[in-house]
């Protein structure tokens, strides 16, 4: 058994690369950017969470007694630049999904770099993830936030 | 990237084993028991499934057009016994799942010996379901199912 393969397996299954940009008024542009990669799952499989885990040396669990599952999540750009993708890169999804990855990995690389900062590089990552094909209901859409980026004079 | 390792992965999250047993006036014992090893998808991830026909040789696809869903499924007992069994023997499932898998296993063994076609054997076939703890809601409980066999006078 190849256990970062496996790793990859589970992931193009159960995972999600996923970028959220909601209000924050403390910081300048009044938006944050949160990138995250998460899996969750019924506590009858937490075994695997605890697997990737270890593979990945870093990420939290959270419960949800609601509904039984618990999620496994990577938030720190660091260890997602430095762990995260560079998994999926060397074992990459064999799904569709794979090319939500691929943006995933370019807003994180511009996150990196500091670019959701500015004006133009927060605005560009608005565009980049209006092009992912698996996203969950957004309570502040692309228009939205574009819209009142636009009216800033930054 | 290990093919075979991450088809693991991807059942432990995705993947379904189960043994179902509905009433079949024809059979002598008005039952028949089948084994199935299935994996249910959206279409945008149809490519997984298709990677899966090609490693194991075999199986079906069926469209659900309601869910729009497709789901790769293999119930003929010679290549689960000589497929799919083999390969998660190698590339075990790293969840609590794969406790499911060894009783299916043991099952697909008792139905490729024809124990099943005996009301002794199928009632241990009915026993050994019960073990499982991943299961859709029966319509034929195991109850059910011992009682009636439990009447007949093979």
């Amino acid at each position: 058994m190849d256990i970062p393969s496996y790793i990859s397996g589970y992931v193009d299954g159960e995972g999600c690369f996923s970028v959220s940009i909601r209000p924050r008024p403390q910081n300048n542009l009044k938006w944050e950017v949160v990138a995250s990669f998460a899996v969750a799952q019924n506590r009858d499989k937490v075994e695997v969470l605890k697997i990737m885990k270890d593979y990945f040396g870093y990420g939290s669990f959270r419960s949800n007694k609601t509904d039984n599952t618990i999620k496994y999540e990577i938030r720190s750009i660091e260890v997602l630049m430095k762990k995260v993708i560079p998994h999926f890169r060397r074992y990459p999804l064999q799904s569709g999904r794979q090319k939500d990855f691929v943006i995933f990995a370019e807003i994180c690389g511009r996150i990196n770099k500091r670019r959701h900062l500015t004006k133009e590089g927060l605005i560009e990552i608005v565009k980049l993830r209006s092009q992912l094909s698996f996203v969950s209901k957004r309570v502040y859409t692309n228009e939205m936030i574009i819209q009142q980026l636009s009216k800033k004079k930054i």
